[in-house]
């Protein structure tokens, strides 16, 4: 098969998850649970990257990541803002609502240009916070945004802090879905710390495996004090591996060097190409410049049936032919160049 | 670190299983969420070695496959008989009753023989399932079997459908914690199928962690009906792997040329030379003779702390000096024989 | 306080249900848990209801009669089809979700006349259930009707029978939440059973205390087999009443001399007579004809501002100041007059 | 059916209960959910009746009202230590597994004499939490202690101090089942609040069923800040009356002119009456003098098939003939004598 633009997470592993991999496995015997050194090295790396003292806690995928520090923010009669296509509510399963037994999800559209972009804004969050605030509907506890967003837009960091000071004053918790964390800080080009704790974000969910990991996102707790009880929680949710090195070593091997922001970095400079390869094509409607890894745009229905019958792979997720391309940190330029020119081809086929 | 006898998961990936790996990685992209060739091709294996058209499904660890298997056949009010020593009842946080949102556990422990050697017999089980039928308490609902057992004893076939006939009457299904499976069908030599369906399990959690694999246990449900809806099940429970062949490709390697089964019959051999090794040293006293891989002993106090100081790693899981030491599928036989010489010396000093 | 149409709850005891009540506390000891006679007298005159030897149960209140036989329908990664408006989504704070442990609601309104009814539509229903099919996202399993609605609105037989057809094609279970299922009785004229399960109605929620009862709602599986293990689930949820003659003595009075449909037929007739009084005044505009014991319309700001300085009690449930006048049992013509005269006034003042 | 010895739920309403009941039915109409004065008088009452300014809130049962303040104490993978005989672990169907998804019970039985009274000490409260605190099994969050006992006897407030003392030591927050609390109260003969918050009790479980009311039991938080938030658990666990003066006015009735402690007390006398009757009856052995309404005795097997042929009732808890003999508030002196004569013919009857 060849290279795809499904999703990032049809990549393999990079060379630098891999390396750690093999060397974390080469040597004898490890404690498991997390008492090795491969799993201490993995959190001092994801406390240097946000250079803070965090708790860090692997689980085992973004799905987890998500609904179990959700779960951790919440009570069962409380909710979380979100978009309505925040992958929580959207592609999850409600495992918010199964792990947080009924943790409800309030998903505002205000039809705002920012909404379209996949975006909260601080007035979207407000009404949807205060809509309700009798006992007969759940309690807002929470927000969730998305960095970088589900349509491959980019909050900036002056937005972020624009939405947690709104969420401080409604007394909610501030989550991030980090799953493309790397693509949304590679594109603002700004630390770590200032698109997460800075900006007030209070649980980030860290992810890799689009990245280049094999398996494992990071629970990253920036106020500690959410992260009391949080070992036991991952435990009784299946989410405690045994043989833990398999996860963190990777992270070890993506974060010591830098890897994880070239590999994101590299994979948002292949979306730049593609857009800017497709976006004069007759037909082709890009819903808005991409600023992460991930193209969105309206294609011609004939050309998007011979791109599949040419074997290209990639998701319509939208109404009206709407496309998601997305590239991953393997991602090669001849691909992209490749695809272009089959998708340009197709659309001045009549 | 030394090799251990810590745990079989404390042991790295198996040859075959990184090979394997390894293979899955080099290619090109693969579809995600278990559309792969590799995912296909372990259910395939999984099915072959089982001789039998069973549905098979990887989730990350063995907790989950327990908790999320015995989930699907209770409801909240419903119960599962099982010993004290079982790990769902010791030793996962209860991760029944939180996946299965209060199901609960009836452990029994009959003061037998076999209970001493953690197993159930059927009159225990018969006992813990009649002993409350009103609605006050919760409802009998399936038993769930550990096998090899907690203290490394292998429950023979005929022992298993005396069982199972028993669970049949009491309306019962039947789950198999088979996170050492391999190890029980080395030991006792027959096919898998005569240690599993043929003998009454309905659904099994075949575990591949603690030998050889990095990550990812199978549940296996040979009453097909019983699966219905699993897919969800996982994927809401946050164990759906993205790049799912991470977790299937070392399946594939350890199934497909058997080597699950020579690693198994390894370790138990470790395990047979382990305990004819220190079997007759002053103050060591074995539970019972070791059937799979671990072997249970009662070691002088003295001995425990001289062994520890000496940098080896075991758990002491019972009463009175009770230790488990584990063989993995790749604890050498100079290991065994140094850790016996060092426990030889430490018994004889004075 | 004088009587109000805030909600039908807010009335008190209907003399039948007292009466009864009385009788079952005046004599001797009662076994507890339902094991008495007025509890099996309750559940014989809900059958001869509804014609049919169905499975009955009691449970405390309308939400835990929802959301424990939907429970029963539905696994955590499963969906109920509802409206916005449904008191399921709107109004019990998640109980679904917390009692199914995750299980999601589907709302859906597609801007049609119907849905302004607070109405379901088998094509609604079929988008709603079909727009997802993959395990991303909940399974749609049993589609939830209130009758009479939200809104005041009551489904027609032919209505319901289109809804329970189009719901067996997608193989989803028919829930009815009848909290006013006696006022959509005593609107359409049929008998019970003609409203319920021959028109393909698996469970019903069946409410009381809206209608004159103290506390206590009757969970009707016409559908038996779904009915399995409900006394246990009830049970554990905190629903199984030990003083259960309480609850189901005033059943048995309203229901064996027919004033359940008595009261709920006076209700409906005096919604309708406070439409007739306030249809043509001044600013104010029916949503629609009242059908059951609510009448919805937009009142004057102005207008609602006088009269609860006046020391009226309505709720405002909809924009645009629309607001919601329940009509109860024991609601008065001269209550109705009084109120309509007020109102007059008030529209008329400038 | 005359009266009885099986329960104290198998009594009717008190008077002073049903004429509360009645005077808050006669009027008009009053709002729902709590919003009445009834509802607020009966909060004043308990707040009187304890000296403190606690927060009340009143849900339907007992089960209900222990399981829902427990999970509102412990996160889903902590526990709760109680004995084997606390209602909760035996007879409320693993309804804090349910609504606390998965919230463990950690029974502890010393084989101590006071274990045998079922009743704690902070020894065995001590063994039980610390018994385990690795993260593969639950983390021990409160203790639960029911006063008066399952057992009959009543915990001394020394007693109830010296366990606060040592539950404070390990973090363990205080939950009291009171379903018979107002038989401890009268037989310890000291204020409400020296059994509770005095003694170091977070939150009681305060019931008036077993002593008159019909239906509702009131969860009393001395520690207001576990509070929070509790009014939207009840909401969603389908606990809020919406008629909620049924439940509360017949509290009223009780607390407000003391008919709560006069009621207890009487029960307790008759339970020392009927003590005193049987205690020398040959084959008659009662496990310890009764503290509060019940007596536990052995009694002989013929004799309790013959009384049970004469028509009295009651239930055999405990092993060799262990019988439960409850009174209530309306048990009369003739009834306990003419029981002890029918029980004194069937001892000497050969």
């Amino acid at each position: 098969m060849k290279d795809q633009f499904a999703s990032d997470n049809w990549a393999g592993l990079a060379p630098q998850a891999l390396a750690a991999l093999l060397e974390a496995n080469g040597g004898s015997h490890a404690p498991a649970y997390g008492d090795d050194v491969w799993t201490q090295r993995a959190c001092d790396a994801v406390r240097r990257v946000f250079d803070t003292d965090c708790e860090v806690y692997f689980v085992f995928n973004g799905t987890a990541a998500n609904a179990l520090s959700l779960a951790a923010l919440c009570r069962p009669y409380e909710a979380v803002v979100c978009t309505p296509l925040a992958h929580i509510a959207a592609d999850e399963c409600n495992a918010v609502g199964f792990m947080g037994q009924g943790v409800s999800l309030l998903t505002c559209d205000d039809g705002s240009d920012a909404a379209r972009r996949a975006k909260l804004t601080p007035a979207a969050l407000d009404a949807a916070a205060r809509r309700r605030r009798d006992l007969h509907a759940p309690r807002a506890r929470a927000v969730s945004l998305t960095q970088a967003t589900e349509l491959g837009t980019v909050y900036a960091v002056e937005e972020l802090r624009a939405l947690t000071t709104a969420a401080r004053e409604l007394k909610l918790k501030v989550h991030m879905d980090g799953a493309r964390f790397a693509n949304a800080v590679a594109s603002l080009g700004c630390a770590p710390a200032d698109a997460s704790w800075r900006a007030g974000v209070d649980v980030l969910s860290f992810g890799a495996t689009k990245n280049g990991a094999p398996v494992g996102e990071a629970v990253v707790f920036f106020d500690r004090g959410l992260a009391d009880g949080f070992e036991w929680r991952a435990k009784q949710a299946g989410q405690l591996a045994s043989k833990m090195r398999v996860l963190t070593a990777p992270w070890v091997g993506l974060l010591e060097g830098g890897a994880w922001l070239a590999h994101a970095g590299h994979a948002n400079a292949m979306a730049q190409r593609l857009a800017a390869a497709i976006d004069t094509l007759p037909g082709v409607h890009l819903l808005h410049a991409p600023q992460a890894n991930g193209v969105f745009a309206e294609l011609p229905r004939p050309a998007i049936e011979a791109l599949r019958a040419q074997g290209w792979r990639f998701h319509e997720m939208l109404p009206n032919g709407g496309c998601r391309l997305m590239c991953a940190w393997d991602t090669r330029p001849e691909t992209v160049d490749a695809f272009a020119a089959d998708l340009a081809v197709a659309c001045r086929t009549p």
